[in-house]
């Protein structure tokens, strides 16, 4: 509604690119660069992008970094566990104030899904370049704006299949089916706090999926709508000892009890 | 369905009752003796109670205790960073395969609700012995089998108001209405992983909430509800090499960065 | 919870199973026939069965009949249309009352589920022999009691596909992936009233699908999920001009036109 | 994100204000009149604003108008049944290709409201111009952006109460308290088919509920949620007998079957 661009920070774990060949071939300059000049190409001037990855200090994810951030994409894969736990506090404590985050493919297994999430957020896999159809199952959700037709499909995808051990999304946008056999709740949204996650399946380091038109688009989508909006957020615990209303009940109240607390 | 009785375990950090008298007054052999006579009496052979405090080796919350019980019932309010963090792994890893979990009032607040949702689960709080209103709003649900009329009220009780910084629950049951102003979610179900999650607002330690008869046939309903059901848990990650169906996409798969991983 | 049968009715169209001989060597007592046995096989005692047609006075479903039934099974495919309105009307005011409801297959475009959904309730599909496998996507679920395994497959099916034109389900359950490219949400609660609905996918008058013991399985398994339960239902508007706590504010109402109305 | 504005019709059944003088000093020119000013006055060239009303040929809800509309607001309370059940499906259809859907306070009742439910969509209600706090339970929904505090008031409002005859609305962004005792789910939303529906309770016509900043705030809001996006529309219903995948099952298809159907 403004003309504030969104603030997007791309992170990735940036590991596969610089060890093996056959996925630097495709991203020479990692994941991130092509999430960025791929929202650049979609978002022009709506928004403003930065990139940080896990082998900066602090990952790249400063308290200035994460406070200036709106949107904050999440690639990793290799190195989950290399994520400090206080940097994932941060994460957190931002998504709930209102920063989206955008969690791509095997980031499903991230700390900070899983986190927010409460759950183990495991599934099951193939990797046999098979084909994969990502039906839309939410079609006026903005996050599917522009695509044409009801699927569309990418020739040779590592398998995602169910049971993918999320709580129930709060909207499923996408559907997919695997020329192996399997289904996958592939886009979900969920709220946390004020801020607004969205899963989506689509990635891989050696399968050039973020180079697919449809996927960039739908990422770029949902940077969008992932955007902080609404209210200030009322998150914290707060003693309202003066009522709005009066009260007329009648009741002693032990006072030391309350002090003791 | 079947004859078995449903192995529930009732557990309380028992701190207030053995510090105040005020509170041992109406809870003198802790709040889980009275809700284990409660759930006795409504359910009867039904239910196979054990209870456990937090002062036990383990909080009483061993892997065997664990491993036979259904369903959970918790309650803390004083020292909620005082559970071990293993213990909450624990209780999470039972929830995820299937162990139902009722958190009651300030459980609201505890590691296990907090690790389950993934939000910081705060609200507005206060002490002021002022009517309660829980309205139905959800009449077909399980849970308030047996309740009579559109609500339930309590004369005196503490207050909880929104924001509760809560994901949106799967199901919506109650909602409070309170004197001085302020509405809550008091009745809220979770799915996590197998297992069924249910926050219920009412209870207090030094209001008598425990001993009235719609709160404790709310507790029992919801014992009933969140005993495990369905199909077994596939909550593992698992590698599936071998496709269900045949793939004919061809593509190489270059298989020294799969033995990378 | 008690002893008390449950009271299921079973409705079918009965069309195709007189015209056509495909049909009638596979149900030669009609769907209705093979449905009743399989229910009385899984759930015996636990349930008292009836059946009505269309071609009966009332489609079989009168006042009475309705008024004595705790689950209703529906199953049309040729004549939606010549199922009566005020029939459709009964029905649903059943069903907001309490009464469940089992959706099955093509009855995704019966005239009562389109009314309950508020939308088209259209699909794709396809009648090609294809191979379906319903993946389970919430495994603590009371429907999928008892299935082994992640998925169950049925060998050969028609094809429904999505977009399938329905508000998002309460609770997702399966999810069907089809070998000719598809997918689909099989099997989706709603709750509407006070009253629970299930649409289950599978079914078909040419293929043996409710001779399956996976499919007989879940519907057993939804007809308990489905009986009434919880608290009275409140869905008649009601004044309710004494206020159940004091109201303080001062504003003149105007009651000439409180009378007006 | 294009700069085409949102083109909005606003309907009003327009009966109260052009009968009682309580009304016609609150709304003039109709409750309409008063909305489009707000709506204008929030959105400016963001929104292109028509009005219609009941006794307008075809309530003014014609097939040109209603293919020019993005978003409608609805207001009827004393003559739901004079609305013809022709532009009520006319009205559902574009609802369901995408057209958004603002009923307000007593179009509860409406006939369009209740087709979109497919419950009865009754509730308790009292006039005695009664304090109402709208408490804000989904913080980062746009439909909040820019509200003030964690709850706003109406001083004199008619008490609408639980149970409110709803499916689950697919998100729920206010609960009201009100001082005589109730609370109500005042905020919320459901997808059907591509379109987004907000019931939004506040409104009267002899309270000066749209005279309100906050009320008018989130009416504007809601105006720029509900407006069209996502893909195209798929809810016809198709045959695909090509598959997009083979098939290799072998079965015989009827055929003789198929050609009668």
């Amino acid at each position: 509604m403004s003309n504030t661009p969104i603030r997007v920070t791309i992170w990735n774990e940036f590991i596969h690119e610089r060890e093996h060949a056959a996925v630097s071939a495709i991203y020479p300059d990692g994941i991130h660069a092509v999430l960025a000049a791929a929202l650049k190409s979609h978002l022009g001037d709506a928004v403003a992008i930065r990139t940080a990855t896990l082998d900066e200090p602090e990952h790249g994810l400063t308290e200035n970094l994460l406070a200036e951030t709106d949107v904050l994409t999440w690639w990793g894969h290799a190195a989950h566990e290399r994520v400090a736990d206080e940097i994932v506090d941060r994460v957190q404590a931002r998504v709930l104030e209102g920063m989206g985050l955008l969690t791509l493919h095997s980031a499903h297994a991230s700390k900070i899904f899983r986190r927010l999430m409460g759950t183990g957020c495991m599934l099951r896999w193939r990797e046999a370049a098979e084909r994969e159809r990502l039906w839309i199952v939410c079609p006026g959700h903005p996050i599917v704006e522009g695509l044409k037709g009801e699927c569309f499909e990418l020739p040779h995808t590592e398998m995602y299949g169910e049971f993918f051990d999320i709580p129930a999304p709060d909207e499923l946008i996408f559907v997919s089916w695997f020329e192996g056999g399997e289904v996958f709740r592939s886009g979900c949204t969920f709220r946390r706090g004020k801020g607004k996650v969205f899963y989506f399946r689509p990635g891989h380091e050696t399968f050039p999926i973020y180079h697919e038109a449809n996927v960039q688009r739908v990422i770029a989508n949902a940077v969008r709508w992932a955007a902080p909006s609404g209210s200030a957020y009322f998150g914290e615990g707060r003693n309202i000892p003066q009522s709005l209303s009066p009260i007329s009940s009648k009741h002693t109240v032990d006072e030391s009890l309350h002090r003791a607390k």
